[in-house]
């Protein structure tokens, strides 16, 4: 069939070229008679691949030298323990700002191994979250290891678009979500980590960006495969790495860079954000949007039917007519569109076209 | 160019028939509109592939009800860790052989978090294992939590043939480089570990298998994401799986199937490696086996030239002629052929012919 109009929330769509690369390359990896998954990760092949996502990786995001970038495996879900595994002294207590469910599980992993401290939460008593916090919300421990945010739920479709002002201690940011989508500044992060699939690439990668000087404090008392230490001396190569999933990472990111790099991926974001977001507030006799208008996720767009009813209804017929993955997350229902990089201006505006259309009980729309 | 004869030590060769089949389908899985990297590991398309992978390794492995199939990832490096985490109680120790460099890094990682004590090691004073231990050799600690062994060294080409008589305590086996390769009893073992990228599929995956006991009795006072049990209990999905590793995956076991199962992976085995090793033996006026015969590694052939100022001629001129993979690890030199189920019997075939008519000095060989 033809390929739909991909709105799923991660693992996600990926670029047409780039899949059409990685089948071209499938059986012999630039005349080398082998796949690019069959080439030793110590080879010169593949390590040419691995470096080359590096450095595309490192000026993508103007990562400065100030900062090591780590090929890790295991996602965010991983990070939430190697943070505070590394980062966190004994003792020593670390500060969460809780967004949304992913932020709440990375503190429920922190508090279960050693000291962590809620610096701020914008959940609501049922367990919702319909903005991100306000900046005099935040209470930041000076003494803590970390400041840990989430730049952008997933979940509820709500996103931080300023960051901290600088607390005073390094910030830790879960980024999965909308890395590579908005103006970067990465001296100002202790730690930055992406599970690679949503923004990036497949599942089996992720991606953290380290303080060198946090490394070099890091704990030694913990795992030596787990210590950042560890990866960042062997370039990510400590064990043998996920090489397909490194080598389609390197595709996206070779992808977006011809593109027009990262000033074109925010002007998609926003084009694409700002005509959905259009749609659903024009047709606010059908559509409700919960989240409060300045914490909108230019990534996760999440909105529910005026007659909860229809919901599913909704879901179905776009199903139907090619747009896939827009049911919401399991936890909040509703709708919900996840506009990654991946995902063409065109399938957005074909969405809108679809909603802008839209008739409770009128299947043929 | 053609596909060449591929005797990586892993990541290494994946049979033709799932390369295509993952060619064929990389665009387009099963008429979904979208490539099974872009499907949600919560769908029911990419559950589908989930499940048979699990399946596939239950029936070829006969794995027993008693015991839990988990996809992790981190590959055997973090099960270094995640074994003695899980399994040994605090102030409680641990046994470990010490066959190879694995082995010895299993230990480090072992002893760097507590207890740990080497119940039998092979170790020359030189640094290198020219045998696995005799059943005699090894003292175990009634009270240790397990018994850790590697079945497979593939840095020295050395294999364990016999398992250890039941120790009383749970055996644990590092069987990265030689799973589905020989007779099985799951039973036996309290825990098998395997990275993928050897004899199962490309790197990214590791496959655990524990037994239900010691999942269930598993500290608790280790991070939730590194927890045996947080794996069992939601099918290996607790975070983001790596879709494609074990898509592929399934695909390796779906062609082991096809092609007779456990048994015809066993045959395939034996006729390779006595190919290889007639041909070293009959030769032995330029080449020289270390190994001891009776520990000689079917799944990795380690071989020194007599003349030691010969092994990059011989592995550039195989090289030449389509061969590849064949230089010896960078600890120990020499060459090394490995031959895991997807490396034809044809290719080594060919290779024994390569290594017959060799004349050094001869490059028209």
């Amino acid at each position: 069939m033809a390929r739909v109009h991909n709105f799923n929330p991660g693992p996600a769509a990926l670029p047409l070229p780039v899949l059409e690369r990685a089948q071209r390359e499938l059986l012999d990896f630039e005349g080398s008679g082998m796949s690019i998954m069959e080439h030793s990760h110590r080879g010169k092949v593949y390590e040419k691949v691995h470096d080359e996502a590096l450095e595309r990786m490192r000026r993508l995001m103007a990562v400065p030298d100030t900062h090591e970038i780590l090929f890790l495996t295991g996602g965010a879900t991983q990070q939430f323990a190697q943070v505070p595994m590394n980062l966190r002294a004994d003792g020593q207590s670390a500060d969460y700002v809780i967004g949304g469910v992913w932020g709440k599980k990375a503190f429920k992993e922190a508090s279960h191994l050693g000291k962590a401290r809620i610096a701020a939460t914008t959940e609501l008593p049922d367990g919702r979250f319909l903005r991100v916090h306000k900046p005099s919300e935040l209470s930041v421990d000076p003494k803590a290891a970390y400041l840990h945010i989430t730049s952008n739920n997933t979940v509820m479709g709500t996103q931080l678009h300023d960051w901290p002002e600088d607390p005073g201690i390094p910030i830790v940011c879960d980024m999965s979500s909308d890395i590579l989508s908005r103006p970067m500044d990465v001296s100002r992060f202790g730690v930055i980590y992406a599970g690679a699939q949503k923004n990036l690439g497949p599942s089996g990668v992720t991606v953290v960006i380290v303080r060198k000087d946090l490394i070099e404090n890091g704990r030694k008392d913990i795992p030596f495969s787990l210590q950042y230490r560890t990866q960042a001396a062997d370039k990510s190569l400590a064990n043998t790495a996920p090489t397909f999933a490194i080598y389609m990472l390197r595709n996206v990111l070779a992808w977006v860079e011809e593109a027009g790099g990262l000033a074109w991926a925010i002007d998609q974001t926003e084009k694409k954000s700002s005509a959905l977001y259009k749609v659903l507030t024009e047709r606010s006799d059908i559509f409700r949007l919960s989240v409060e208008p300045e914490s909108r996720s230019k990534m996760n767009v999440v909105w529910n039917m005026a007659a909860p009813e229809l919901e599913a209804e909704l879901v179905q017929r776009a199903t139907a007519a090619g747009f896939v993955g827009l049911k919401g997350h399991r936890i909040v229902g509703g709708l919900r569109a996840s506009i990654y990089n991946a995902v063409p201006l065109a399938s957005v505006l074909a969405l809108c076209d679809f909603l802008r259309g839209y008739e409770p009980g009128r299947p043929g729309v």
